[in-house]
């Protein structure tokens, strides 16, 4: 049976005891071991959690860099922006709100969901302040924008899973790669939202999940969430995947997306290309499932994709001397590679996407 | 400058100064941190070191497999058969013997090596019985068995390695996977070999090394060994080989094998299949290296070749309630993704392979 309600959410802001703004969040860095839950007031410790992958997953990230922005804003912004002369608080707030806004933006740099939400948060945050309000009315709203963020997050996983739930026959095996579930957003996931929908039209019969070197979201979140949730998971390394399908063990990829071009190509976790070009080879189709605000329509194609190199020590704990590393942390798959591409507003062909969306 | 003086053997039966035979070995569990030699007179030590991956590669567990039985027959075989009337000598040695021999043999499933390394012991130890030796010349006879192999062993490497060397352009940028190399022979290596008879000729411009998990043979040797011999390379993630090929950095793929079945299908370790199909893809040449040992002609295909399924513990050290683990530890590469196979008589298509040899 699917029971989701023992998975936590893994970014929710609320307010503390004493009504100052907090984010509560998962430090994904200790499952399995440990389900740790973090409070913070703080905007620079939500930036840090974000670089070191304490939060991590492209709609988490999102919504975690819009909240860094809203605790600056009601915990530091106000009080700071109050120093100054009357006609300057506005002024002063702004600015050090970009700043901010810059930092955030640029925790990361692949997942395109990081500068969409900083983006809506400055949108929102010049509107209110041309409007006149004062700063601590800016930051209220900034709070429950997020709050808003939150909400559509659950809302459009739900519809992904709604919609991918339809590409999948019962007695289905599923392969995905890395954690695009609830782990990797503010709760049900993108990938494994599907997944979640169709265990519960009874079509799942297994998830293989790839452990994902060299970070390990597969081995330590993907195998926590969907065995906490009941759904029958196997883990294997990266490099068994081509085994299993080619023991035809698996009737669907499916995985999540950090940016997707106008094209249709889609960057994701290192590997998951070559999981597709795998899928293509055993005639298994690939199905990206990530939440509009992931394409990024000013890209014509996924080469234009910016792709984060992460240290050495995440591969090689202990350096070897004459031996060098290459850590990308995402790769891009071709959208010939890509069956579909679902979002919750239906599932696409690659090529129909940005017909779709007007665009 | 490539340098193999720095490398060790890592098999060698040797006399002690007792004149007892003692196998000499790598075991390689400590590498990188520890290059540790061990010393035994025990066969039993040397099925133990097979089973538990201390002494691994098809080739060197062949050679050490036949060094179990050469201990076997010198450190315990004559003394337990002469406890016997002289007429039962003879017949209790060899029933002994056999028992041995079964046991070598079956210590891992995979690898052709060990059973035909198994098998020219029990001839040799047949014909010199049926002969009517003295058990203690027999035991003699299989000693310096052991030492031909050990002298064909990398004999046949070298030649292997003139042969792959020829298959490649000045420049090359190779990537391999799993640890082929001198670390899983009795010296200088298979799929390494080619990479050091290439570098000698200036022809290897880097090695991309996928770190192979559970067990991390190319993190822990193949980076290793090639980088005391002076060849530059650069470790990956297994799940990072797609992204290095589509990068436009890999000119040729070199693996070795474990078992290759007469239509040239071949078993290597976990993942190697997933890297043949990726270079398919990419256009790049795949040469699998082996000596003719490891060819079994009595399998028609690959789907023959039995694949070791190993413990859930090493890809997951600590187990998670509900989490399935599936961990082979090979694959089957079929012979239409292979370019080449290369043994010490020559390179071959995969489809001449059986002819080339009379079979």
């Amino acid at each position: 049976m699917i029971d989701l309600s023992k998975l936590p959410r893994s970014v929710s802001l609320k307010r503390d005891a004493d009504d100052a703004a907090m984010l509560v969040y998962i430090d994904e860095r200790f499952l399995p071991g440990e389900l740790r839950m973090e409070r913070t007031q703080d905007w620079r410790q939500v930036v840090d959690a974000i670089k070191t992958l304490a939060v991590r997953g492209a709609p988490a990230i999102g919504v975690a860099g819009a909240a860094a922005m809203a605790l600056w804003a009601s915990n530091v912004g106000c009080a700071r922006a109050r120093q100054f002369g009357c006609a300057e608080v506005i002024p002063r707030f702004m600015d050090e709100f970009e700043e901010v806004a810059h930092e955030v933006a640029h925790a990361r740099p692949t997942a395109v969901n990081l500068s969409w939400a900083v983006d809506r948060m400055c949108s929102l945050a010049k509107q209110a302040a041309g409007e006149g309000l004062d700063v601590s009315v800016v930051a209220d709203e900034l709070f429950r924008e997020v709050r808003r963020m939150e909400k559509e997050d659950e809302a459009a996983n739900r519809a992904m899973g709604a919609h991918g739930a339809e590409l999948l026959k019962p007695g289905s095996r599923v392969l995905t790669h890395c954690n695009a579930g609830s782990l990797a957003t503010v709760f049900y996931g993108t990938a494994l939202g599907v997944v979640y929908a169709a265990a519960e039209q009874g079509k799942i019969e297994r998830v293989y999940a790839d452990e994902t070197r060299p970070v390990g979201q597969g081995a330590r979140l993907t195998v926590w969430e969907l065995s906490k949730a009941g759904v029958p998971v196997t883990l294997i390394c990266d490099n068994m995947a081509a085994s299993v399908m080619a023991a035809g063990k698996v009737d669907a990829v499916i995985v999540g997306a950090d940016r997707i071009a106008r094209n249709g190509d889609a960057a994701n976790k290192i590997g998951t290309y070559g999981v597709a070009v795998l899928a293509k080879r055993h005639g298994i189709p690939v199905y990206v499932v990530a939440p509009s605000s992931t394409i990024d329509f000013s890209l014509a194609t996924g080469a234009e994709i910016p792709i984060e190199q992460r240290s050495a020590r995440e591969v090689l704990p202990q350096p070897i001397e004459g031996v060098d590393v290459f850590n990308p942390a995402f790769d891009v798959t071709p959208a010939d590679l890509i069956t579909k591409i679902v979002t919750e507003r239906g599932s696409f062909d690659p090529s129909e996407l940005a017909a779709a969306y007007g665009c």
